[in-house]
């Protein structure tokens, strides 16, 4: 059993309005100290193993649904789970 | 100089019917082999120190604004980078 974490930002060259958005929210409530606010997704996927290599997978289900690999970029964690 | 990594998740009694979906996706797709799907969000602060303790200011930051902590529970890592 494997705990796949994913992680999901928009590339640099892409603008960020939700990182904007809260980045402003944070200067309202008086944290200027707050330099940049990137927003992305996070999943957090368990799976168990079949006949192909977890990593090769986790790729694959990034570029075909969890990406959108025109603006997104993507990294992850993978970490085996003790069976119960 | 710090970066901060926010991982903001469903508590474990929230019904997260997004992450249902993108399970039910991926099965579809031929991942048969994955259990489970949660889907939450992620954020990258950039921000740099003022006088009190960075990780006090991200609590707030999470308990304030980022987090809805009725449903969603949030963890983050700090990092100190290099000054330019």
């Amino acid at each position: 059993m494997y705990l796949v974490k994913i992680y999901v930002t928009y590339k640099q060259s892409i603008l960020d309005p939700k990182g904007e958005a809260v980045h402003d929210a944070l200067h309202r409530l008086g944290y200027t100290n707050v330099d940049e606010v990137e927003l992305g997704k996070y999943f957090e996927v368990k799976m168990h193993a079949d006949k192909r290599p977890v990593a090769t997978e986790v790729d694959e289900m990034c570029d075909q649904l969890l990406a959108n690999v025109n603006m997104e970029t993507y990294r992850y964690e993978i970490t085996e789970m003790e069976a119960l």
